[in-house]
């Protein structure tokens, strides 16, 4: 028995995520952690410098999105080859290189998993055509990234991570 | 009956967050979102230009974490009430102006709630004492804000985003 966190129980499954309840000695409530797949979001710009960017429905906020473009970390692949693999399925584009710029905490308060935030400069459409997600459209964002805070679909907390880390990088200029 | 999510119920429920799970028609599988309150982050600097920082202990990522003050917004207050609270309680420090940055979405997969992102210049110790917020300790970050993606333990996504935001906004300068 692990005497750090002697009590732990998976209290609820989804395909996507479970909760983990973990209750320290002495303590009346437990405390829950949600745990999920680790995500690979990638900032990718083309040889013109515009940005990547995906749109979809996302239930949870009842919102058609501007993202970029994100996913989870299979078990069986690294984390490049999922930020790879999600470029392809999300926009059909090639990463040329991958530049593992930061790797942050979705919810410190709440999330056990990572997100991994990619940089690919130069992406080029794929030469053969790929398999495409569903619903799921990509576009090049052609205005000013100052521009993006003003877009009332980008409000993903993990897309503006992504961002600030290109940015404190000297990836993106802004 | 609302016809656009037919079928939602609560599947779990903790003090901090519920799952809620819609089934829209025709569809297998049930989606489920996290349910929880809004929450208020502040970048607050101080009259030498020094970031605000707090200092504590994560459960769900079993780390010390370094992060912007941040906390939910009760449903008896505004979200400029729940910032200005939590920058009292976290770091004993008073907000002069407060500005929203913008309004974020921790999890545009999974959350439902919005992060509300503010910039608080010009903070001040209060000058009557404040009960503090237990195991939460406050520092200025007298770095250049390069050097936070380099800090082990700034790995809060929320406040990549609100950085993010400051920065667009010209409130800080990287």
């Amino acid at each position: 028995m692990d005497q750090s966190n002697p009590k732990r129980e998976i209290v609820f499954r989804s395909p996507w995520f479970q909760i983990l309840a973990r209750q320290p000695p002495g303590v009346d409530q437990p405390y829950y952690a949600i745990q999920s797949p680790d995500v690979a979001v990638i900032v990718a710009v083309n040889d013109r410098g515009e940005l990547l960017l995906v749109r979809q429905f996302r239930p949870a906020v009842d919102l058609m999105t501007l993202e970029l473009p994100a996913g989870h970390i299979e078990s069986d692949e690294t984390p490049e080859e999922a930020a790879r693999k999600e470029l392809r399925e999300e926009t059909g584009h090639e990463a040329g290189t991958l530049e593992l710029l930061t790797k942050v905490s979705p919810s410190t308060a709440r999330f056990t998993n990572r997100l991994w935030c990619f940089f690919a400069s130069n992406v080029k459409p794929c030469q053969r055509a790929q398999p495409r997600e569903a619903g799921v459209d990509f576009l090049y964002y052609e205005r000013d990234i100052r521009s993006l805070l003003d877009e009332k679909e980008f409000i993903s907390a993990a897309s503006y991570a992504a961002m600030f880390a290109a940015v404190v990088r000297g990836r993106l200029k802004i």
